[in-house]
C-alpha cells in the first residue's frame, strides 16, 4: 500500500466545496474519480481543510492510500488530464504510511482579498472582496494583531457547529497592502468553521469604523458569535499553504 | 448635443466580442443598452478598438453622442448598475463634439500574457496563454523590437481581410517578465485584425526554436499570412489603452 501526499490548486468559484456531497460537484469526489481511474478501484482522499463553496486553493493537502504502481513524477500530467482546468494537481509525493493530511497538519495559512474603491475590476471579481468604502488600514493592523497567540475562537465559529474545543494558536495575523488589494494572511494551527471569514468580517467593520479595534481582543475573551462581524463572502477567501512536522 | 468619452474595462470571455452581433452578447450592445435608458431611445456608441470574442479590455474608449443630462461624475456609477460585473466603467469625461474613439486615436497599446511551466494556473486561465514549452525569451526579445517603426504588416492580417492599406507605425513593441507571467506589449498608430495574437503565435515559434528571430523582420518586408506563426487563441490579449491627441 502507497500513500500519496498530492498539492493542488483550485479555482473554487463552481464547486459546493472541497467536500463530496451528495448534489453538486466537490474537489475531493474529482480528485477521487481521477486516481479512480489508475487503482482500478474506489479511493478515498482526505483533505487537510474542508474549504466552503467558494473558497480558493493554491496549496491545498490531499492524503490517499492506493496500490496502483504509477510513478509520482509523471503521476501530475497524468491526473491533470483528468481533471477540469479550474483545479489543477500542483504536486505529488511518497509520503509515510501513518502520513494523513488534515491530522498530521502542524499549520494551515489562509489568504483573504479585498479592494475599496468606487468601480470593481472585472478580473478578479471571482477572487476579491469588493467593499466600496476606504478602509482604515492602520485600525485593521492593529485588530489583527491582537490575535496573536492563544485564544477562544469561538466567537467566530459558525453557529451550530460542534467542536471538541474553540481554542486555536494564532502564528501570524497581518494586513498585507499590495496594489489595489488589502490582502489578510493569518496562520494558525488550527481554523473553525468560517473562522477566518468571521475575523475578516470582522476587520472590514473596523476598518469602515463601525466598530472600534479593541473590540477583536474582546471577542477572543469570551465574545459570542452574535457580537463579532458578519461573516465575509466566500470568494476573497484562499488555503495558501499547509506545513507539516 | 453631448459628446461623451467612455472608457471602459471588461473580461470578454463571455462574448462575442466588442461590437454587436446578430447573436449573442457583445460589450458595445449592452453598453448601448444601458445609454439608452438614460437617452430614453437608441443610443449608438463606437469603440476605439474592435475586440474579438475572448479579447479583454483594461481601457477600450468608447464614445456616444447623447442628449440626456446626468452629470458625468455620477454616471459611472449608474451605467455600472445597469452592466454585468464583467464590464465595468471606469470614467465617463465630456470631449469635444468632433471627438470620435475611433477616428480620433492617435495610439493603442496591447498586452498579450503567456507562460510556460508543466501546470497551468487555475485562477488565471482566461488571461494567460499557457504554452507548455519553456521559450527563450531573449531571442523573442530581438524579434519583438525588430517590429519598431513602420513596416507593411500584411503578413499578419487575419486572411481575406480588405483594408485600404497595411502599414503601420510600431512604437513600442516589448517582451516583459514578470514572476511567472511573459507579457508582450505593443503601442502602435493602428492594428490590423488578429494583427497581435499573429505577432505573439510568431513570437512564440521563435521562443521554441521553430523558427529564427530574423524571420520576424523577413516578414514585414513582403512576407505572407502563411509564412507567419499561427494566430495565438484570443484569452491572452489586453486592449490596455488608448491614447489622443
Amino acid at each position: 500500500m502507497r500513500n500519496l501526499k498530492i498539492t493542488l490548486a483550485y479555482d473554487g468559484t463552481r464547486f459546493v466545496g472541497w467536500q463530496r456531497q451528495v448534489e453538486g460537484e466537490s474537489i475531493q469526489g474529482l480528485l477521487e474519480e481521477a486516481l479512480a481511474k489508475f487503482e482500478g478501484g474506489p479511493v478515498t482522499v482526505h483533505g487537510a481543510g474542508r474549504t466552503d463553496a467558494g473558497v480558493h486553493a493554491l496549496g491545498q493537502v490531499a492524503s490517499a492510500n492506493v496500490t496502483f504502481e504509477h510513478p509520482t513524477d509523471t503521476l501530475v500530467r497524468a491526473l491533470n488530464a483528468q481533471l477540469p482546468a479550474d483545479v489543477r494537481v500542483k504536486d505529488v509525493a511518497e509520503a509515510p504510511s501513518d502520513f494523513h493530511a488534515r491530522f498530521s497538519a502542524r499549520s494551515k495559512t489562509y489568504r483573504y482579498q479585498m479592494r475599496s474603491g468606487t468601480v470593481a475590476d472585472p478580473f478578479t471579481r471571482a477572487y476579491v472582496w469588493h467593499v466600496g468604502e476606504r478602509l482604515d488600514i492602520d485600525t485593521m493592523r492593529s485588530a489583527a494583531a491582537s490575535l496573536l497567540g492563544t485564544h477562544d475562537f469561538g466567537a467566530f465559529q459558525c453557529a451550530g457547529t460542534p467542536t471538541s474545543s474553540s481554542v486555536r494558536t494564532i502564528t501570524r495575523s497581518e494586513i498585507l497592502e499590495e496594489r489595489d488589494v488589502i490582502a489578510y494572511e493569518v496562520t494558525g494551527d488550527g481554523f473553525l468553521r468560517h473562522m477566518v471569514r468571521s475575523i475578516v468580517g470582522t476587520l472590514v467593520e473596523i476598518g469602515r469604523g463601525w466598530r472600534p479595534a479593541e473590540s477583536m481582543a474582546q471577542l477572543t475573551a469570551g465574545g459570542t458569535r452574535a457580537q463579532a462581524g458578519a461573516t465575509a463572502p466566500p470568494h476573497g477567501l484562499f488555503l495558501v499553504r499547509v506545513d507539516y512536522h
